[in-house]
């Protein structure tokens, strides 16, 4: 009997990783490309690179496309359903009726949660990256979220929402409405920027995101103000960790997994979070995440079959 | 002897007015025309509304444009030093190098300063419409200012700001972190919601601060939600006032016009953040804004031939 396959892919704004599996989810191949966000590279192109990472998992097993029995791909920028819609179009267009009836498209935040609960099991995930959210799934299977509003609203505890804080904090220094900080030459050297001014049109056309791992380095220094600027965002992930768990209405052994480029490592900020979540929620299980959200997208990928 | 003419030109992201005057800033035709603002409507589009505005100011007073002496265009998105040679390149190719030569290009903030002080006075201008801004110039004409820091890092006072924090309040709300509120019904009226969720995805889209209004009246209506959000961006307004005052090295009489579309109209917050400024900084004369910014942008076409 030939051998038939799932594909789990993780699509993000820097780059997009693919894994080809058996159907129990046992991964033979894994491919890389570059971004696939939709919102960052266009529609079209994003289409072309998920279409292309397909191609790259058949070739790297030897098998044909009938063979891909599903593909589950987790998109930042996938959230909004219009968004969706649009790109399973040009998936459709460019990738056939056949292959697109493959398909299921999710977030990122989808299959990094179904990384961090392969189970089923209920449980909160924090994520922490250059946006933010807290997503839960209450024992009978129901998502709750809170947070993850997005830059123009304030993904609170995210990297942008720290580091837009700390650079409102460098311009009321430079504007003589707050004490001088060393934040103001960490940014300068940062953004290459001749005059702080020039950080507010920069601002304007550039992410900012980028700039948090050192509001946390300098906190991890002693600097009072970046330490209270991670404190109010720690407090604020907290603060929407405690709405979930009530909404999910479970008072112990509530399993939380914090992940995203800012908490999945130890640092001064992912330590205050964790420290914040125990502190202001009994009952509170921190884990380690310890699959890849690619795996996540895989498991997705096996449950939709099975 | 030919009559000569200057012409002054207030561009926004709504609409663009145009007057020609005489040489001593007496108007003698006015026209209108759609956005010119760079950021909203593109750099070519931008400097096409301005050159067809210059010949319909012309046609007007049935003059060439060689008698045109001095054309100040005070445009909004016009900040930046690269966006400002963008366009003079432009405006060049398409107007030709004797028309380029006699373009002064201001901000629109700049010549609405100008008509609120036209005599060179020290003072200033407090502006809040979707951004904000406080500009002072110290009796040596030196320029201060404080605030105008872009969307992403924060105009405090503005209708955006404004709105951001009501429509947070509300989704804080949705979430079940705080009680309910009437904004919420306002919001989904007003952007045509079926839920609260939508705004999140619409906000990332589109301009979210013609709701600061409608926060507006539902202070005046009594509602605390939106008092508090009015309370702190009247602060921040006062806030910097204080802290180009306090640049300014100046006591008594410091002569403050307030404008922009928030704070030209009588209505709750424009009173509260009179109120504030009075309180906070003693010596503050508030004054009416009297001339129009196009007036502002011939004041400065007068005395940059003078």
């Amino acid at each position: 009997m030939k051998q038939s396959y799932i594909i789990g892919i993780d699509g993000g704004g820097t780059k997009t990783v693919a894994a080809i599996a058996r159907l129990d989810a046992t991964i033979v191949a894994q491919v890389k490309a570059g971004p696939s966000n939709p919102n960052a590279v266009g529609f079209e192109q994003s289409a072309k690179v998920l279409l292309n990472l397909v191609d790259e998992c058949c070739q790297k097993v030897g098998c044909k496309s009938n063979s891909v029995k599903k593909i589950v791909i987790g998109l930042a920028g996938a959230g909004r359903e219009e968004d969706k819609q649009q790109l399973l179009k040009i998936l459709k267009n460019l990738g056939g009726d056949s292959f697109v009836k493959k398909v299921i498209l999710e977030t990122d935040v989808r299959i990094a949660f179904e990384a961090a609960f392969p189970d089923n099991e209920a449980g909160i995930a924090v994520i922490s990256g250059t946006g933010s959210i807290v997503m839960a799934r209450t024992a009978n299977q129901k998502f709750i979220r809170a947070g993850g509003w997005g830059k123009t609203l304030g993904d609170d505890g995210s990297g942008h929402a720290i580091a837009r804080d700390a650079i409102r904090e460098v311009l009321k220094s430079h504007e003589g409405r707050m004490v001088k900080t060393v934040l103001t030459s960490r940014l300068k050297k940062s953004f290459k920027l001749r005059s702080v001014d020039e950080i507010i049109s920069y601002a304007a056309h550039h992410p900012i995101a980028s700039f948090a791992p050192q509001v946390i380095e300098e906190a991890t220094k002693g600097d009072t103000v970046a330490k209270e600027i991670l404190m109010v965002h720690a407090l604020a992930l907290a603060e929407a960790v405690e709405i979930v768990r009530i909404k999910m209405q479970q008072k112990e052994n509530i399993q939380v997994v914090c992940f995203g480029s800012l908490l999945e490592h130890r640092n001064f900020y992912s330590a205050l979070v964790r420290e914040i979540i125990h502190e202001m929620i009994p009952g509170v299980v921190i884990r380690k995440q310890k699959l890849s959200p690619v795996y996540g997208a895989l498991l997705l990928a096996r449950k939709s079959i099975n």
